[in-house]
């Protein structure tokens, strides 16, 4: 299984893409979308469409995962970063990827195994599953353990897909 | 000209399509693009983008106006609008067109002349202008709302353009 995670931003859009294999991950590839505040918001969006666009086709992911954002810190903030979501999410949707959201507290529960703990305790420890000596961009290191989550959360999802589908056919 | 005006909103996208020519002012349609809160945030991300999609298709438009929101009721409410919006936008610059944003005091000084008039007011003015009997949505009005301002807005531009071109030619 193949995962896209995204760190959206309206100046930084990070993505981290790793492989699974049974209990194994592995690291394909990490960066970041870069837009300019100084771009017409028309224009960011798309770089960010277009950027998460290319990555599906170059790497053909199964699934895109995306943290789901329950705070910002003020209105504006929060519009452009929905801003940016919808750009990245909707370029896997026109993709016909599935989208999967999680929430800061099981990404890090996911990662570090402890929902509160801190940002580098986050990143360090996407480095180590990972094996990479360095990350060079915090919002790609954000992506990553976005996909790490959802690498560690899929087969408890598929479990229960399939409770649910048993229950139905009672 | 055709202009498509968006408002939009995370569970009611408004849409209203008019054509200027001269100095004259056509409804050509309007409505609602409907998502349930009951659906995955992808899910809704996708009928917007599709529905505004399918309008550019439908009636090839010049242009996609959409207002630009400087205040939200809250962060949460900030980033469901700024997904809704993102969307209807991708949908536009995906197929070519240029998007062109409006404050509310623009949309409320080119349709009412006044740019603390209240809602009704530009809602009223709406129907006036493009006489209307009756607009079914509200959301529907403000979008023409914002198809009318860009309409006045747009040979102002073109000016400001030409103008800006022969300064730069001297």
């Amino acid at each position: 299984m193949r995962i896209l995670g995204i760190d959206p931003g309206s100046r930084l859009t990070g993505y981290g893409l790793i492989e699974g294999r049974g209990n194994r991950l592995r690291h394909v590839d990490n960066g970041v979308i870069v837009t300019s505040s100084r771009q017409p918001l028309a224009d960011r969006l798309k770089i960010i469409h277009d950027g998460v666009a290319e990555l599906v086709e170059r790497f053909a992911p199964d699934v895109l995962a995306i943290e789901n954002i329950f705070l910002a810190r003020n209105a504006q903030s929060a519009l452009k970063l929905g801003h940016a979501r919808a750009s990245a999410m909707l370029a896997a949707i026109n993709a016909g990827l599935p989208v999967c959201e999680y929430s800061a507290l099981q990404v890090k529960s996911a990662v570090v195994g402890y929902g509160k703990a801190e940002k580098i305790q986050v990143q360090q420890m996407v480095r180590t599953l990972l094996n990479l000596p360095e990350i060079a961009q915090e919002d790609a290191a954000d992506a990553l353990a976005v996909a790490i989550c959802h690498f560690h959360s899929a087969p408890l999802q598929n479990r229960l897909a399939l409770a649910g589908n048993r229950k139905v056919k009672k």
